[in-house]
């Protein structure tokens, strides 16, 4: 058998760290996820056993401990452009670094109505994430948001709709609708990224509370235009929403009526809908 | 073999539920989450085959639907009572009805500096809990919060303790203390449910903050302290805290200093304090 | 404020722990996580941020891999009850030592039909459990399954339930049963547990697989009565097995008859049925 | 602002249906979840809010279960080409159908030494997975095994690698080697799927078992390699091996060696290791 190596990659996933931030007695946090992933000439290693050119993943594991301990990350996109520079300045065979990161959210607690200096909860389940390619001659990122669950309880109908013999849904003129957003879009390296990200979350999410809704489509779609509208920098954005369904109880056994009131809230099936809004 | 019936429940497990409330254009939703237990006579099931006496798990959760269309649902606990007042009065043979119920939050979404009048996005993962046991003679219910993350990033210790052979940790005056607090208490089946959570509430989240903590141990018997200073209604509070540990990194194989400033999270294993505090 | 200390008990959770047994070339491997507790006179801690008495958690964890390494780990329950009475015999003040292990399932692989010597696959999601307490004056100890997922497609049915204004579920003479099944027994501390395991197991597998089940409580006990005819040193067994719902799926909408062939899985709601079955 | 839609793609994820095989007293049974993806002119739902061409996600649920029913699902492969052509055939305007199955195992249970007719227990984490695309000229098709955990105790290790100033890692000549494979090959759409992937889960287990691991990149090399020359119709596969470390755990501090016996499995972070092997 004569084999030979395709495309390959290898890394480190779920690397965690949390990085304290002290400005005096005001603290702030982040906490990142990393997966880091290289590409390059690793041949040797898979035909030859030759580990001379692999880096360990545990190497990578260090270094992100160690490049967050001296970088400012001043957002998260910064931090994974400098990870992914570092490990391809490591060596020549290493082509190219991809560096994801996932940011959780830390609120500062309120304690007698005034911000507390060191003390947060969680919220979420949303995170911001970014994803870094750096190459030899230069690097690209992508920012973006994962996991944002939101909901709406009107403004949201389905129908005229195509059928065909399998079609049992009916129309619906005044529905909820859920969604879980993931939402992606490309700045240059030097943007400002987090002004960028609260530009484009604020238009999604005022799109979505104030969009008469005639599909997930037609919002998703709606969203992206006002996101392209809030930010000039980004040329377009995919957005990923799935239709968390809500699906109305029939109360009629009962004898009694839902007039859009009760709902059963089902994690599966759910549809998906993915569309790029470009200018 | 001569078998016989020991103790027995048997009932239905993660019921979903959404209700919408609609006042005029402002809405606002529950969504619960609900568990049902029944106990009494339920031996002929089990020994004869016999299952004329069991009302079928499908009509519990049938039951949820249908007496949350009717219910105002003021708090979790009042929708719990009602449900496990249903079941008891169902028949004689059952002696005993235990409810469950947690609700996630959906907060109101801002658009515009003004709250939205029908758009929620997902906080969390804290959820607000309650659990009911209605008996023919009368009730009993406990409120409580799950899954509440939160962190502190100075103010805790953990020093002098107790050491053995197989003991390795440093003695720490300054670390961080995250944990996710679960919260148990009791008030009478009449209270002010909803009052009496954010009360207690707030102190615990004002404590937890404030504290000077030198152990998790003490943080929670303070935590606990100041929810009976806050609720009057309550006897005893029962909190049980994970130690979610922020590991600080050994960055001296890199010839860095770590000032506390570079942890790493992890899950497991995680330390585990559990105490009931009482007047 | 004058608060006092109830019930407390603190530890560490999800340690876990793998150990290689090398009989020459033949390798055999037991993946545990260990759940410890300890309950006696902690109240300093509490009350006065004293932490004398307090043993680290960060120590038990050690403590697990410490005793790990030279205890023959013969069965989960010799090794747990070797934890709890090492933690007891630490300090008077330690009134009893809660110990909870689960161990995962790692089958040798076949290589050419033969039992290859050091390499493994997991089955599962099933785990053996055991939990054990001890004390100054002694200790007990239950040994159990947890996450044993089974399925039988005809010999299951459930008729002439009870029924109330809210029931709309039918007759049904022919349906799936699949379940999950936790299963708790107790055993002397100087048991062949692993013999016991082994015929309780068996019990309850040939008895599910046999029983002509007229509901999940009638088919609940016989596995529980068929263990206790296995295993004579047992008095009673604890089951809890859910009703893993397959909905039979509507295609008459399709003009399609559905003859028991095509079901739908749900995880959420489940039936929940749980009871001991004792002599 | 003047937006346009890019690459788009819709349909129903996390749909789940499980067909009972009767042949006489004999059962068997598939439980697959099935994600469906549509991609063709979808713009005039997204730009116009002109529903007329999208068919539901509800319908496509509801097509799983009508195909299901008259399908013999020799093959996942085969279920998955036949939901992908119905959906291409159903509107010219829908060109490209992706449907991707995964299939959880459920295993014959032995009673009294026989395998029974209708009783069944879940093996897993595994899966066997495919990913169909059908397009209006023509489909393709790949077929896969997901979640297949497996554990060597020896034959493995990690030696002479690449050092910088961030790394720690030490040569280990003999170590445990763990992971989680994810592999993907491609067949001819008329392909006999089963006896293919048999042939090719054969080989890569036995490859693993007996390989004189170097790194994870040889050992995947030459699982790849076998598995190449195990199925004459396959010209590459791509496999996904996670390191899923077991970290030797340091007992000097207690006075013990660890001869290679007490390992600490973690879960996060791990190493992760993908490539292509081809003729």
């Amino acid at each position: 058998m004569a084999a030979s190596l395709g495309w390959n990659r290898y890394g480190k996933s779920r690397v965690r760290v949390l990085k304290v931030f002290r400005d005096g007695a005001k603290h702030s946090v982040r906490e990142l996820t990393v997966k880091i992933g290289l590409e390059g000439d690793f041949d040797a290693a898979h035909t030859k056993a030759d580990n001379t050119g692999v880096l360990p993943t545990d190497t990578m594991k260090n270094t992100v401990y160690a490049l967050a301990k001296d970088h400012p990350m001043s957002s998260i996109e910064a931090f994974a452009l400098h990870l992914g520079r570092h490990f391809v300045s490591t060596s020549k065979h290493i082509a190219e670094a991809h560096i994801d990161i996932s940011q959780v959210q830390w609120e500062r607690m309120e304690v007698g109505g005034v911000a507390h200096d060191h003390s947060f909860q969680r919220v979420g389940p949303e995170t911001a994430t970014c994803a870094a390619v750096v190459g030899r001659e230069g690097a690209r990122i992508t920012s973006g948001i994962d996991d944002w669950m939101i909901l709406k309880t009107t403004q949201s109908g389905f129908s005229d709709f195509m059928r065909d013999k399998f079609t049992t849904l009916k129309d619906a003129d005044d529905r909820l609708f859920g969604t879980s957003v993931t939402a992606t879009w490309a700045l240059g390296t030097d943007a400002d990224f987090n002004d960028a990200r609260c530009a484009i979350r604020k238009a999604l999410l005022e799109t979505f509370a104030k969009h008469d809704s005639l599909s997930v489509q037609h919002t998703l779609f709606a969203m992206g235009e006002a996101a392209l509208g809030a930010c000039a920098s980004i040329d377009a954005i995919d957005l990923a929403m799935p239709n968390n369904h809500n699906l109305l109880v029939d109360l009629s056994p009962f004898g009694m009526p839902n007039d859009n009131e009760i709902f059963l809230p089902i994690d599966e099936p759910h549809g998906m809908i993915e569309a790029t809004v470009r200018r």
